[in-house]
């Protein structure tokens, strides 16, 4: 293998095909990938969750994770806030000619550990290389499948007044990991990105706590356009107590130093979970049991709209008393961040 | 809606909100899709096909099609190619920032139908915009999942001797007709790009006619890579017959005056099937009468591999009654064409 990416390796011809046997097929190795048909046969079982996300994150490398294992637990995250156990991943790579073949190599390893560690199998995928310039060393696209294991399935629009409101750890890491690592800010060493595959939490909370009725990664956007999107399919207010949401120190203070809002910040290993007040001990159990939900918190609780407010608000209570709408933004100034 | 892509519009806020609600929701409409959850709960039963294909064409529009049909199409015949009815799409694009509206909703429309006339439901998907200059106008992924009619399902390694070769049409069109766009060159104005679904036909090939070894659809490599693929994957010797090979005249003579091999140029509305010889006319019969298949031809043959020919290799009888080795490019000089 030559040490830096040929445009001739992604023509289908023999050049793509020892990219794909020596790299690929020796990452992600499994019998269903093997078969080398267009298209893999799965062995699954119907209802069936279906996600898929782009990653163009820049740069690709950062603490705590790489473009790679962020589209394996992206997407894993994805389908399993369903409620459902995500089974088969398909991985699609656009590479940029020149690409040092070394880090394509670190990061098709680390998407090969983090699937296994997440258990489920890559079984198809594609290759594409483009001319020097015509993309950003290379974006990865993830699709994925599992098996919806609770009927109803968790959805947005599943909301009721007087759920409780639970994050399964500290917001905003991800973001400003990612933006450390661009710029170079060096007064955010200690900020990790918390990309984490969270199935196997998820798992748990369909099937021990149950009557789960809202899932969802708070990822682009952060918490609050999460919020937002919930309360906007469920029609409710959600009202959140700004004291109980668990932040790290150093996202607080890199924040307040950067003049941004750790609530919009992107997240990629935390979940929020909607449901009845009665079972919101519970559920918290189960977060906190596992590796990546020891900081799980009872955030807040969903409300019917009443005037003042109105349906699709998000309102956050200080600790002093005073209350403030926090709204989805208009944009953001964080571009490439997952 | 402004007039270019904003960066904005991949943030996740409602700038990125609009653009779903005005653009995809408007064009891709359908009850699961409009759930907008994580991921989509598909009704669909096993066995299950699943595929991906990237897309990158340069330019995005071409003669026959543009990057949006090409990925609707691609990946319904992937996932077709494994004897599957094809139900369920995601989509997600890579948008570089400035890009014209105007053009984006074009390729989201014709997209929007492509699904609709393959029958196949666009259910969920991404968008990421990344700043000017860090991608080339735009990128589509598609992922598809199927439901597998027949076992065992056809496959790459299923080619037996004694098969006949069939193809469903004249092969070079598509790989010849975007490099006439890309390249501004007008002796090439009469070649189209055959970019078509060929799940029906499928269909009725596997349902009807049934006991089909192998179904590929020869994209990138062309007809004689696909070949050399499906030729190592079984062990089998494949002889074709060049007479009988479809070609259209704009492709030959287009083809002789660059110097490029048609049978290596991408194809994306064609299909190779293996067969038993006794079945062969049956399944030309098919084809013949569906839209894409009025040129069907039977090409050649399968042999078992016999000294001096090697399990893998490729033979072209020519019409004077020599023979020579259809290899395997090492790469190729046309890149994104697909």
């Amino acid at each position: 293998m030559t040490k830096t990416l040929l445009l001739d390796c992604g023509s289908g011809g023999r050049a793509s095909q020892r990219l794909i046997n020596e790299l690929f097929l020796s990452h992600f190795d499994n019998p269903v990938l093997r078969t080398l048909d267009d298209a893999a046969k799965l062995d699954i079982k119907g209802p069936i969750a279906m996600g898929t996300d782009g990653y163009t994150v820049a740069p690709p490398f950062f603490p705590g994770g790489n473009i790679g294992t962020l589209a394996i637990h992206g997407t894993v995250n994805d389908v399993s806030m369903l409620g459902a156990r995500p089974r088969y991943l398909t991985c699609s790579f656009i590479l940029e000619e020149g690409l040092d073949l070394e880090l394509l190599e670190r990061i098709v390893a680390s998407m090969g550990e983090a699937a296994r560690n997440a258990g489920v199998l890559i079984v198809s995928g594609d290759t594409k290389v483009v001319p020097r310039g015509m993309c950003d060393k290379l974006f990865i696209t993830t699709a994925g499948v599992g098996e919806i294991l609770v009927d109803p399935a968790p959805s947005g629009s599943s909301a009721r007044p007087g759920d409780a409101i639970l994050v399964s750890g500290a917001v905003g890491d991800h973001g400003l990991a990612v933006l450390g690592q661009r710029d170079s800010l060096s007064f955010l060493q200690g900020v990790e990105s918390d990309s984490a595959a969270l199935n196997r939490m998820v798992e748990r909370l369909v099937l021990e706590v149950g009557d789960i009725h809202v899932l969802r990664d708070p990822t682009r956007g952060g918490l609050a356009t999460t919020l937002n999107e919930i309360a906007g399919q469920s029609g409710v207010v959600c009202m959140l107590e700004e004291e109980h949401i668990p932040l790290h120190d150093a996202v607080r203070s890199g924040c307040d130093v950067l003049g941004l809002d750790p609530l919009y910040l992107a997240n990629e290993g935390k979940l929020l979970c909607f449901l009845p007040e009665e079972k919101a001990e519970a559920a918290l159990a189960v977060m906190r049991s596992d590796p990546h939900g020891g900081e799980a918190a009872r955030i807040g609780t969903v409300y019917a709209p009443e005037a003042p407010s109105r349906p699709g608000q998000v309102i956050l209570k200080t600790p002093i008393g005073g209350k403030r709408l926090l709204s989805m933004l208009e944009g953001d100034q964080l571009p490439r961040i997952c």
